[in-house]
């Protein structure tokens, strides 16, 4: 039987692509916050939209320098990913507070972060939709991953704290890409 | 140890949201496709940005009725979900071929798929970037979900008929909505 979903919590529904640490770099300081509004927009140059909000300190550093990495965390990161956004870079290095290693990126200015298993580095290409949603949509120019991690778990952010971590995989007879 | 990630393989890194199939109606024909380019853009009312691909027979419905229904299959409905992405809707009927039900919309056209645990009636509400990215805002009007289930788990695609299941769930001290 199914009832009415409020529709505050679609959202809880929806949301759930795996959770990115975004990496900025402005006026020598380099900051991190967590996000899980994004997506694939195309496959090569991989294009990806994402929404970050303007209450974040990080959104003015990504209007004006046009650069990030979205660092990829698994699990075993967790508690650093909820501390990065929890706090804000405006009072805080997050880098020093959550034991993070800042490594240097190919392509662009701000830090991977080394412990994630996987780094994008990425350029705003399109920002005209920025004032009204917050929607910056960014290329990928360099990409890396660890691939002595065999079975990444990464989470998923379900709201109010809740998380779903990767289970099991499965293999389909897929024609899609 | 770091090394290059081709940058075609981006998109399974960060694809991985709830893969959804998308109903629409067009000249009195109803329509499925399966899609994980998709993105939350604002809590309440919910907007969603997504993409589909301009090669899909539904982008023409999506673009001319500006109306949608994502609906979330449970791994349940792994097969279907397949099914509905390796076939057109210019040549089958996906809703008889995969035996699947048409359920009735409140506030649009499109039917919803009653064996989806969740369905979200959607407008488009801005498709400027349609041309250019293929890319659709839409507006969640009306949410269902079926409550009876208790764990349902969400399909998230990783490419080449690669896909994972939702794992375990954590809970943590989180301030973010």
């Amino acid at each position: 039987m199914k009832s009415n979903l409020p529709l505050s919590q679609v959202y809880r529904l929806l949301e759930p692509g795996p959770v990115v640490m975004v990496t900025t770099s402005h006026k020598g300081r380099a900051n991190i916050m967590t996000m899980s509004w994004l997506t694939m927009m195309d496959f090569e140059p991989p294009l990806v939209g994402c929404v970050m909000s303007d209450l974040n300190y990080s959104f003015a550093a990504l209007k004006s320098t046009k650069e990030c990495v979205l660092n990829i965390p698994t699990v075993e990161l967790a508690k650093q990913m909820i501390g990065c956004g929890n706090s804000t870079g405006r009072r805080t290095d997050k880098f020093e507070k959550f034991r993070l290693t800042a490594a240097p990126a190919a392509r662009v200015a701000p830090p991977l972060i080394d412990e994630c298993y996987a780094n994008l580095e990425c350029k705003v290409i399109d920002a005209r939709l920025a004032t009204k949603y917050n929607f910056f949509i960014l290329e990928v120019v360099k990409a890396w991953i660890d691939r002595s991690k065999k079975n990444p778990r990464t989470i998923h952010h379900r709201g109010s704290g809740v998380f779903t971590v990767d289970g099991r995989t499965i293999k389909l007879p897929s024609r899609m890409k």
